[in-house]
């Protein structure tokens, strides 16, 4: 695993920035803060929606995405992600063209996104179509308490965007020894989970029923329902859980860890593959 | 300002967690976590949109979203809010039915929305439909930068679902004196931001010109588009911007305020509101 100088660059840019502290005069210095940029998705030359993200492995996020959402399997389902020709500087290095193999949900062209992957329900317009895409996991993983406590310290050693602008989040993915196999930063909690997710497809890793995952933030329904799609059976959050997400969990036999430190943890469900 | 005991008991749910301790042995405890469910929005009987919302204050949360998304001009745009008969018990308590005066922003019916409230940009399917509702504010208002550092104790204060759940952000208004006006919380962090908005429009305080917004959170494109639509001029995060925050809020004339804690702050866009 590695983090190239570059992928760090686009990830963060430069401001100009007065500080004030109570207990002396204001300075102004150069600071660094996380990039927000869009990014349009457009599959057979037809835009289908604009992802706000951190620029940066962008192709997994759009691999990732298409999984989440369940218009692609695996990542043979994709042909080619490529960058067009733009007509404007505005799109420039923010636009990419899909080219599918198969399109496993069918959609009718510009209407299922309409989208930001900050949400995890786009597409649905009514309570009757948000269903949850993937099936129980039976993974006999367990994992130490020890080795989970440990984690969020090694989440943060590789955050170096994080380290920057203090404005992005992290998904981690862990082996059940608590080792760190990939992270993926971005200002979209959903993002950072969908570029890993990404990763893992590119590489043939999915389902990923051996994994932990381990998200710097709160976790939501969207982020539960992305760990279901991609096999992982322990999640864990430094933040909070949601009703929704500890609801999920339950029924689709995730292991939903909340509030992990250093000195302890909540465990919200599925609690047996945590051994002491 | 008051918070009701059935809105908290609305915000937060009952559940039995595991804590887990280095120094000691595990014990199952009971726990609230901050709710997340849907709520679906009609209008016209036609379901437009899911919001995946902390319940409570639904009526608001409606009214600034469409606001926010350029629906409506202001409250009385709006006929009525009501809470249609439903199918089923998913549906129960999580629907609503809108009827609008007029629309301001043309769209065909099932088209304009397909989204969340933890967006922004929904609804935008292409970079070059990313556009700001708005004008640049010139508000005179100025507020010490002693009363600012006041703020995210008061903030913190008033969020009982936090107090409960550790799982909800939230959106103040405050007078240039410091004086907390109202709060909202939510599990989406934009949620919070339109239930405020809501809240003001209802009263027929819209543009805050003389407000300041504190959000809990960090704060990104979307808090500062549904800022300035409000006409608010100093937006104060505990937590960092992201770029096209900044960018929005040079733009727009808006006082940008980052890291503000009870120690200082960091002033990232029109520092001049801001007095010693």
């Amino acid at each position: 695993m590695q983090t190239r100088d570059a992928d760090i660059r686009a990830a963060c840019a430069p401001v100009r920035v007065l500080t004030l502290r109570s207990d002396s005069a204001g300075t102004e210095r150069a600071d660094a803060v996380a990039v927000e940029a869009p990014l349009e998705v457009r599959i057979g030359g037809k835009p289908v929606t604009v992802l706000m993200r951190t620029p940066g492995h962008d192709e997994e996020l759009v691999t990732g995405f298409l999984f989440g959402e369940g218009v692609i399997a695996d990542a043979d389902d994709i042909i080619s992600i490529q960058r067009p020709a733009v007509a404007s500087d505005r799109e420039r290095g923010n636009v990419v063209e899909v080219q599918l193999m198969v399109s496993r949900r069918v959609f009718d062209g510009d209407r299922l996104f309409y989208s930001s992957s900050s949400c995890g329900i786009c597409g649905k317009k009514s309570i009757a179509s948000i269903e949850v895409r993937g099936t129980p996991t039976h993974s006999p993983l367990t994992v130490s308490s020890a080795t989970l406590t440990a984690l969020p310290d090694r989440l943060r050693a590789a955050q170096p965007a994080f380290a920057r602008t203090g404005g992005v989040h992290a998904s981690g993915l862990f082996t059940a020894d608590g080792a760190l196999i990939e992270v993926r930063e971005d200002v979209g909690r959903h993002n950072a989970l969908d570029k890993l997710v990404g990763w893992a497809l590119d590489r043939g890793d999915v389902p990923l029923a051996d994994r932990v995952l381990l998200v710097s933030g709160r976790v939501s329904y969207e982020l539960v329902q992305k760990a279901i799609a991609a096999g992982i059976p322990i999640v864990a959050a430094v933040g909070a859980p949601s009703s929704f997400a500890v609801d999920l969990a339950e029924q689709f036999g995730i292991t939903l860890i909340g509030f992990l430190r250093a000195s302890g943890m909540n465990i919200y469900a599925n609690p047996d593959r945590v051994t002491a």
